[in-house]
């Protein structure tokens, strides 16, 4: 019984999510569902990849948070558009709260709207929002097993960014352990070790990012 | 309609927890349903707690993982018992698992049950296991919005600990921020600050915990 209620509600969120798909690639607009744990770096991330994308790329965010609009506070320095979705409670965004949103982002100025997905590894990962490509984010203070113990996400991940590596002299993570899980479930994912407060692998990510949006076809 | 859903998941997961509670009760046995983002050190404070309290305290514990048994196989040279509970892509533990699992245990011979709640703050908040207490752990490293931003679990834990103090030197993390958030939400909340790796701050953990073991009445 509820399985079949779970199956409903993932197909209405599919359709949703197709609609939104096709909108963004009409639009020429790419999406990236960007996917942590609570405290991996999300925002921060966000905030490095707009200072170096400003001016080149226009940017679009929507801050998923399950309450306080917070991280939306922290990125509207940046002077672009930002829309918060409030979960209340609920520990994941879907395609029908993106769908209502979207038509408050003017979509022919905007080259890449980030969505900041509710922090959690698990529910996000099984719903589509419409996305190019999801973005796992792990920090290194989170331990190297991640990915061998929240495999949806990390097999469905477009990209995958190792953040606080500044962190690493003190803590216990094994980055060979941790590629040789990652690579186990999703062998050509490419990955990215960055400090996003220390600036580290920054320019990786920024060039990779860039190609995504100039080079692919949206959609 | 998906509310009433909820309504009625929540209420027969209420009930069976009533269940539980009242077991545990009789066979005087304490539970802790502990609650952190991935990550947090979760395990590695049970290994410290098992090495503190073997001997003294009678310890079962029962594990909570989306897949795979990677925290059990760290806590197995304790020589307690410990059951795993694979959630297959469940974001959290509900009564009804640890109800089917319980009669694993002789409770006759334990004082306390831990349960390591799946890696997630969110959802498992809402689920009402039958324990005696909630104990929120969270790490410096996820930096120190989490109790504002996950007010529901820091508002129900009956403790709270404040993991890897160690790398509080090389993070944005500021305490007296922190504190303001929680004593905002639960202002009487125990608070433990802790290295579980460096082994700091884990006297005072433990002193709490034997007192609440020996000296509250079950249940």
């Amino acid at each position: 019984m509820e399985i079949k209620i779970m199956k409903n509600i993932l197909d209405r969120n599919q359709n949703k999510a197709d609609e939104v798909r096709n909108l963004l690639a009409e639009k020429k607009v790419k999406m990236v569902n960007i996917i942590s744990s609570p405290g991996a770096g999300k925002t921060t991330l966000l905030e490095r990849t707009c200072e170096a994308l400003g001016g080149k790329i226009r940017i679009g965010i929507i801050e998923g948070d399950v309450t306080t609009d917070r991280d939306a506070q922290r990125l509207k320095k940046y002077d672009i558009p930002i829309v918060v979705i409030n979960t209340e409670g609920g520990c994941h965004l879907d395609s029908h709260s993106i769908s209502k949103v979207i038509g408050m982002f003017d979509l022919d100025t905007l080259d890449i709207l980030f969505v900041e997905n509710v922090g959690n590894l698990i529910c996000p990962s099984v719903f589509d929002l419409g996305e190019n490509f999801k973005l796992a984010v792990v920090s290194t203070a989170e331990g190297d097993d991640k990915p061998a113990k929240y495999p949806r996400l990390f097999s469905e991940a477009g990209a995958v960014v190792l953040n606080k590596t500044d962190l690493l002299p003190y803590t216990n993570f094994n980055v060979d352990a941790f590629i040789k899980d990652l690579s186990a479930i999703n062998p050509r994912v490419p990955l990215f070790r960055i400090s996003a407060t220390k600036g580290d692998g920054l320019p990786d990510w920024i060039e990779w990012l860039e190609y995504q949006i100039k080079s692919s076809p949206a959609g």
